[in-house]
């Protein structure tokens, strides 16, 4: 299988917020020339689910999940700007995480794996940028999760990217949001198969996983877009399936739903999983100095753009106004723009029309 | 225990939409008394998992689940109308549903009982009403599931009520509140318990209604409420417990969710829930003409309340707006009132304040 990953070996002991880890490794790729000066470099962080894979390449030709914005002439220009993606630490697409092997036991980490912060993911993007001999980026740019990664790696390391890029992100996540993502979680962790993490990897815990991403695709989504899409078309007779009961699949919106879960169970680990919904919960910026304010005190940044959408439930446009008033205390130049997307929360990956233009006025 | 249900015996066969039951049963409370004319009847549908039990009374003095809102001197005064407030066909507190014998077998229908839709728990609120000799009501009145129902009523039997209050419903299911229920039944039907039905009644599919419960607070609340109420404060240690894993309650959020979860399973049926679930997303008005419009055309009352909630998103404003539109249509008169609660769908339970001078002026 073509593969565009590229590794940087973490020597010795990494300090996390909450732990530590030995010998820890990062996946990422990587597309364009880092310039002579070193600094036309574009740090991107990923949403919870998505590999470092953002945009296909020679090396790995097949279609990145931001392929539409990254790369020759498109609005994150790869002719211009050397652009990284790292798999956030904790995930399971080449960084060292749950699922991975700990070299003091040679057995996966699963629960052992300590419990896990976006500003740990943060810090392991910092090192890929460092090992490529990088002192000063371009930008750093994330969605969800990655945006709030995105503003985690601006606080912890200020000075070291010029323009911030946050999209449907926030300075914390709401009771709300906690609520949904721990529900989630707690689908995973009531599947029998789960075995508190200990799970058969040929035997995950399948069905919590098809529920936590069901109910993920609900929250991800707008009542409006389905509402046009699906109404309350009946599903064909495809969609039902042997062992079905009477409780089966009638309308076509639960036959999508079905079909996308399906497809993500095989791809991702349930303890990956786990430990990412749950550093979302735990991110708050107010740790980085007591409030918003204080904690922005330590930013040292030219330039931000916040992106944030309508529809969006779980990132809401008041959580956006939140993150571009706090730049503007500080008087950091900020862009804002709230778009009236109807595909909510992912619309950054779906809506590109939309999207397109905004981030490459900005570059 | 007190109880105050009264039961009325269906005789014969009870011809529903898409089935027929034998013998049935309906529980019902009622509270004042009805007048020689018998036209001071008010008879009220429940949300989904309420029993007849709305109010206190002399014979079950305990609070109901509007006591707010049902009694001697209050919004829908007892002193002037006779309440009757009928258990949902298909429930599981004294009507016939899912859980009960079916008199042909002498074991629970369980899963043997025939499709559930909202027409049919409306044609069994009509027998009670008819074998107490109320030919006329003075209103019907529904919240939730039971504005649907009520909705339901007033299309099947048109001339039988003089007013319609409608309360955080909708003419139909959206695809959004549709996939979140299918979801929450799913959670149900995926607990290794629920056994397709057959469970073990002293060992029901606990886990799955807790997550299906939680599901259901989840979005009967609203974000804006959670962000006051809980905002990111962490659990006491006491919500703990010793079987939790890593993942376990963190957040003050999640404690009140898992708290509220527990309560609930003891106290409702898995396949009666199932059932009424499902019978909401069936629920579509313009089955009865077409359109909404059209089905419209037979609604024979006098006036109209429509009640929502700003904060609901499972029954969002535009579908009150679309309810009043179609009655405006008929040239029915028709108030809205569209409350600021920030309770979301539940507000009709909690925000008393506002909801209880809309329906003391309507009445």
């Amino acid at each position: 299988m073509p593969d565009a990953r590229q590794y940087i070996e973490i020597e010795g002991t990494l300090a996390l917020r909450r732990g530590q880890l030995v010998s820890a490794t990062i996946a990422y790729e990587s597309w364009g020339e880092l310039n002579t000066a070193k600094d036309n470099g574009v740090l991107l962080f990923t949403g919870l689910s998505p590999s470092a894979h953002a945009a296909s390449s020679n090396e790995d030709p097949s279609s990145g999940w931001w392929e539409d914005m990254v790369g020759p002439e498109k609005p994150i220009d790869t002719t211009r700007y050397f652009v990284v993606c790292v798999n956030s630490l904790g995930s399971c697409f080449g960084s060292t995480g749950p699922a991975s092997i700990n070299p003091a036991t040679g057995k996966p980490y699963r629960l052992t794996f300590p419990v896990l912060c976006l500003e740990d993911v943060a810090l392991a993007g910092q090192k890929v940028v460092e090992q490529l001999g990088i002192e000063h980026l371009h930008a750093v740019v994330g969605p969800s999760m990655g945006g709030m990664t995105a503003l985690a790696h601006t606080l912890m390391f200020p000075g070291v990217t010029k323009q911030l890029v946050s999209i449907s992100s926030a300075t914390h996540s709401l009771p709300f949001s906690i609520a949904l993502r721990s529900l989630q979680r707690e689908m995973i962790r009531k599947d029998p198969l789960w075995q508190r993490g200990q799970y058969d990897i040929n035997a995950p815990p399948a069905q919590g996983m098809q529920l936590a991403r069901k109910l993920g695709m609900i929250t991800y989504r707008s009542a409006q877009e389905w509402s046009i899409r699906f109404g309350r078309e009946r599903a064909t007779d495809d969609a039902h399936h042997e062992d079905d009961d009477a409780f089966g699949i009638t309308f076509e919106v639960e036959s999508y739903l079905e079909a996308h879960a399906k497809k993500f169970v095989g791809s991702f680990d349930a303890n990956c999983y786990l430990y990412l919904s749950r550093a979302m919960d735990l991110f708050d910026t107010a740790d980085h100095g007591g409030s918003v304010t204080s904690a922005f005190q330590h930013l040292h940044v030219d330039r931000v753009l916040v992106i944030g959408v309508q529809s969006d439930f779980l990132f809401p446009a008041h959580q956006q106004e939140e993150l571009v008033n706090a730049f503007n205390k500080r008087n950091i130049p900020t862009e804002y723009v709230l778009l009236p997307s109807i595909q909510g929360h992912d619309s950054f990956l779906v809506d590109m029309d939309r999207f397109r233009p905004v981030i490459a006025d900005f570059f």
